[in-house]
């Protein structure tokens, strides 16, 4: 017992060194993974996102972003895994926003707001076409052992910490589960991103903001289903 | 001016033939077709969705289904395709349901109570793997002029007719459009299907019915959005 206790003493100055360095190889590691994806973009959107992604091949990327073949393998399975970063990007600034809304006690309303000015911003500062694809490849049929990484918070989750909540201070019915009611939501926004990459949708905004109104106005608290 | 009139009187005798032998051969056609689909998704069904498809080669399609291959291509520009034909079945059977009903001055209500009831049996009776592969075949991003035909009426439309009656009669809010309307409910139940074919959602109709209540209650008459 003693000795155990002599043990985690000495723990923490001990694990201090290989965490910082640890620290440093990940902001190293995000800088190449940054640069990878900024790249890959940038190469994208000149030759154009219908045929530019298979026009691109990996060595072009990896020698205009100046890393290696490996180091890019090392970050990503494919060349299509890149456009996954877009939605990931896109899902932890609104997971942020959520915990922020939600933290300051925001009401459902107004944090959905603030979600869909964030989506819409995040959305609109990449081209359409690479939106399109990029959600394609999110949809896509995947095999086991396929699936992309766990680690990023999912735009649901931001979704559902907001629900739960209005559910809890009766904002909402509680006769629809909260992740269902976050599952609602990112469906339409999702459809309306789509339509909106493949040019049908002429304003984003008004669409999601229409269809946050529709939700709630059928969500509202005491309705039973 | 006489001429012509007696051009007209000629017609009606002189294409009867032509048109009787071209019914027939549009209906050999459509025998064809459908053997090659249940062709198809027998083999695809023995093997597996999983990767089933990708081992069945089109000679192995035409060979069981007794057709040449250039029979197989005058019907379908690939495998995949054959997946496309179970989603246009199940528009045409909804679409002829949704006339019945506003022919029948039926509600809404009980209007997308009898569309999810024919939705639900037309999906479930395929495999899961099917239905999902299916779906991801509709989704799939197109290149121009390979867009699947025009010639089948859409689920949006069915839902459509329906919502235009509703908005017409008062049934629901005249703020949100028609066309919009529809495309919410069909966002969602695509969504719902989606999740069942993964095998995440285990009742399907449970999770649609539930759906077109929260839509149907946030576009009750009078709302604005």
């Amino acid at each position: 017992m003693a000795k155990q206790l002599s043990d985690d003493t000495e723990a923490p100055a001990a694990s201090t060194r290989p965490r910082r360095r640890a620290g440093l190889s990940q902001a190293r590691s995000r800088d190449t993974r940054r640069r990878l994806v900024q790249t890959a973009m940038r190469l994208w959107t000149e030759r154009g996102f219908e045929t530019g992604i298979e026009e691109t091949t990996i060595d072009e990327i990896v020698e205009k972003a100046g890393v290696t073949k490996g180091t890019f393998y090392f970050h990503f399975a494919h060349k299509e895994e890149i456009l996954l970063e877009l939605g990931y990007q896109t899902a932890t600034v609104l997971y942020e926003e959520a915990t922020r809304c939600v933290n300051a006690q925001r009401t459902l309303e107004e944090s959905l707001r603030r979600l869909v000015g964030s989506l819409v911003a995040s959305v609109q500062a990449a081209p359409p076409a690479a939106v399109g694809r990029a959600m394609s490849e999110f949809l896509r049929p995947r095999k086991p052992g396929d699936e992309p990484p766990a680690s990023f918070p999912s735009f649901g989750q931001a979704l559902e910490i907001l629900f739960a909540r209005a559910v809890e201070v009766g904002e909402v019915t509680d006769a629809v589960e909260p992740g269902e009611m976050a599952q609602i939501i990112e469906a339409l926004y999702v459809d309306s991103i789509m339509e909106w990459s493949k040019g049908r949708l002429k304003h984003l905004k008004p669409s999601l903001q229409r269809r946050t109104a529709v939700v709630l106005a059928g969500l509202r608290p005491g309705a039973a289903f």
